[in-house]
């Protein structure tokens, strides 16, 4: 989870935790808190100090196979969609044509907003047989390029599609249209007793199909598990029109391959997901949170063990993060200040627990951190005594990514690794950058995701070549990702290699070609450009 | 999970439990239990009593396009695997050529057991240049004909290929390979502190290569998660010979197509998996049982909805079984009684907890129960006060498919419906065969996964016509899923559209010709024949 929470979980209140050691609290949080969201008329004004980079373009050729699009075919788009359906605005397409970062713009001319099923299908059928590329996109969070346009792909939108189909309060299944907004289906849900097994940072703008498209991890995986796991079944259109009915409800279904899991985190370019079925659990009453300090990273890694087996069944969140990043969010963010007192530690730990018992869960947590603090793995910390101060240290985690955009350009990777070897990546290349760029370490301890960040005052030719392949090679002697949850997209096609291996790549591509023989789906991404060829 | 525990779990023992109700306690359990697991040696006497039915050519022809073994062919595999691992010995080709049901028999003249994932590429590879057919076979415990050859197919058994070959205590990860027995594998992990997330009752013999060929749900599915969501990676050899290293130990990566999926639940159609990597979830300390009576079905799905809810996370299994499941238990196994008073009652729920903490988990369980019963939910009931009574109980709910096979003939189905609606296929059935068979229903309701089974004194083909196509029609229509957990094998390959779509079908099949072009891979399972041409 390295997104950005477009609208805040909950506000930043005042308040008063229980400090482990009862010291005198210090850094009281101020009672507000920014809501930011990104919405289609534009970026707020606080993306305005991002450091503009256009890579597309630079780096590849336009597919010579692909048509351009000329006026037949939009009036033939306004006769399935509706002339409304058919978006030709400029501030519209500006908006539909950059991603998040403001790294990468396309230049699409067009972007359609199908409103069934039908019409993907009709859409797709003929853009097929007209060989014209598109990109499907969703809420465009995405981190890698794989949500906007390279060159003029029509890009098309699913976010009219955003209905709750069915949902089971006995089994917990909830059939939904792909352009549901992530947030919409957790307040839906919260009326019904029960919560979304994923939770990200771009929740407020996200949609459901585009969280399956990308396999999003987040911040529950480590109770909930991955995508592959809770979502149930999808409807999904392929590049030729055809629709593929696979929107189960079962949580067991052995009846031939499980061809769902290959849309799941194919960056829409197998298939369009229209329709989504996942599992989702009840909503638990008790939520803790405790915010710990911890003087050295195998601390952290002992603390992790010890949690899974002491906490067992009620963890539900275990992220760290290093001073760097403490302090970065401290500097950049207002609202957000350190619950503990401004003595020096390394790293920080934040773990969550959610359980059906607010007294026990509470006491369970309690004695698993006295334990910890007397066998010296936490140095200091504090447990949330309300939903308020719960809030406020989720805010210090989430508000790192943030805080890296404001100051100043940033080289995002997101990592998976052994957990016992992680931090070493962020020391080694520490002392290779030296004084030239800060260098931050923070993620999904429990997952083993580190989200290694390296910002700079502005961007460096020379900082990069530094950084990578550097990154890549030292990630993948470890058997690591190089991208746990953000997806291949643009940014990493051609850096697949690092983490999959030739035959199992070569298979990709096959699938690619048979599932989509003319390339119109999603072009460029995923796959390297040396093994996919555009012509 | 309706395969029978070929090493019990725990032994029998004479108990006193602890009754919701207080009264007086009657058939106390006798204190041993059979503990019958399956050699090579051949079949144990007590399954002599199965009616034999030999389904397989009747069905189907070979398919002239597969070569015959010839003796060159054998000395080339003698020459790859060395004498001992080529074997013709009739004894081992008789138990190899039989599925444990005795339902389906093949001839094929020939067993190889690689023990090496080379081994394993240079005899696909061969077999794949001389059109020798091939069947993966792992503990041969599969219940759909799909482990065992239709002709003859040679036999790959990778059951020498059972090395653990890391653990890692802070993330849980196991890496294995794929002929390790589930059973030792849960041994090993119990020395670390850990379990392995499914439990089948075959897991003495079954092998967890087998087990993810499959996609093995079981008892702790309800908990866990399915295969697709705890396999981490695997490592699988194509039809060609080429091995596809996706043997990743990370809970989080998103570089490319997640392909390891294709091959969880596809029963070695399209490679074999010679390799897995698994997170295990740390041993938690605390088990409770209960075993409850419930005057009707209704009450049975209110049960689990309020489980859901209140014991929340330490729910571990909710499980079902009828009246007649339960007498039939009664009356065919030694050593079960029924731990409740002798009066009648429709149903019969088995919940289990699996939590970190003994006395706060009893207490929130009973809690809970006390609830029930004052809500009407519950009828009667009991907790087990030691894991002897816990097993007992497990025993029961066991117990029945074992029943099934004593009382005579058995037509099984497996099928996940909406939980709502599950029970009234039972109910149909019953009045659709009137007194001519016994018809039983349990199974995972935490899961939606009903086994449906007709008991018969002996096989019937007016009885099958009246049972077939009519379940699954019936389990068509409720969108539900012929076989939850079994999978399709032989039995069921022309049955696949009663669950899946015609166009998600034709996709698969596609697959399975761009990665098995010459269909050797366990051939006339899984898929149609009327999809897949043997010509």
């Amino acid at each position: 989870m390295q997104k950005w929470r477009a609208t805040r979980r909950l506000l930043l209140n005042s308040y008063s935790s229980k400090s482990l050691f009862h010291h005198p609290r210090s850094n009281p949080i101020s009672d507000h808190s920014t809501t930011i969201s990104r919405s289609s008329s534009g970026f707020e004004s606080w993306t305005s100090r991002i450091h503009y980079r256009h890579f597309a373009t630079a780096m590849i050729q336009r597919n010579p196979a692909f048509s351009t699009l000329n006026s037949d075919d939009i009036n033939y788009f306004k006769g399935i969609l509706g002339e409304k359906n058919v978006i030709e605005d400029e501030d519209a397409l500006l908006f539909a044509n950059t991603d998040w970062m403001r790294k990468y713009k396309g230049s699409s001319k067009l972007l359609l907003q199908p409103r069934t099923t039908q019409e993907v299908s009709e859409v797709l059928k003929y853009c097929n047989s007209r060989r014209l590329a598109v990109v499907p996109q969703g809420g465009n969070t995405g981190l890698v390029g794989g949500s906007v346009p390279v060159f003029d792909e029509v890009i098309i939108n699913v976010g009219s599609m955003k209905q709750v189909i069915s949902f089971d309060k006995v089994s917990g299944v909830l059939v939904c249209e792909a352009g549901c907004i992530l947030e919409n289906l957790v307040s839906f849900l919260d009326n019904q007793g029960f919560i979304m097994p994923l939770d990200l940072g771009a929740k407020g703008s996200c949609q459901i199909g585009g969280n399956v498209s990308t396999n999003a991890g987040g911040l529950r995986l480590v109770r909930y598990g991955s995508l592959h796991g809770t979502v149930l079944g999808i409807e999904a259109v392929l590049a030729n029109g055809d629709v593929l009915d696979m929107l189960g409800t079962l949580r067991k279904d052995n009846t031939g391959y499980d061809l769902k899991h290959l849309f799941i985190g194919s960056e829409g370019s197998l298939g369009i997901v229209t329709k989504v079925s996942i599992l989702t659990p009840p909503k638990l009453s008790s939520v803790n949170v405790a915010f710990l300090a911890c003087k050295d990273y195998s601390s952290c890694q002992k603390l992790l063990f010890e949690a899974r087996r002491r906490l067992g069944e009620i963890l539900s969140a275990f992220e760290f993060l290093d001073n760097e990043s403490l302090n970065l969010a401290l500097n950049h963010l207002e609202g957000v200040r350190n619950p503990l007192p401004p003595s020096m530690h390394n790293f920080y730990v934040l773990i969550e627990t959610t359980g059906s018992d607010e007294s026990y869960d509470k006491e369970k947590l309690e004695a698993f951190l006295l334990r910890s603090m007397e066998g010296g793995l936490i140095s200091d910390g504090v447990i949330a005594q309300d939903i308020n101060q719960a809030s406020s240290f989720w805010n210090i985690r989430e508000g790192v990514p943030e805080a890296l955009m404001k100051a100043g350009a940033v080289y995002k990777y997101d990592l998976s690794l052994p957990v016992e070897k992680m931090y070493n990546l962020v020391e080694e290349m520490r002392t290779k950058l030296g004084n030239s760029a800060k260098v931050i370490g923070y993620g999904h301890l429990g997952d083993g995701n580190l989200h290694l960040n390296i910002s700079t005052p502005q961007y460096d030719d020379a900082i990069l070549a530094q950084i990578e392949p550097f990154v890549y090679e030292w990630t993948s002697k470890q058997r690591g990702s190089i991208s746990a949850e953000h997806g291949l997209g643009l940014m990493k096609a051609n850096k697949i290699f690092y983490s999959k291996s030739h035959e199992t790549v070569q298979l990709m591509a096959s699938i690619k070609k048979l599932m989509d023989p003319n390339g119109i789906l999603n072009p460029y991404k995923v796959l390297p450009h040396s093994i996919i060829s555009y012509s």
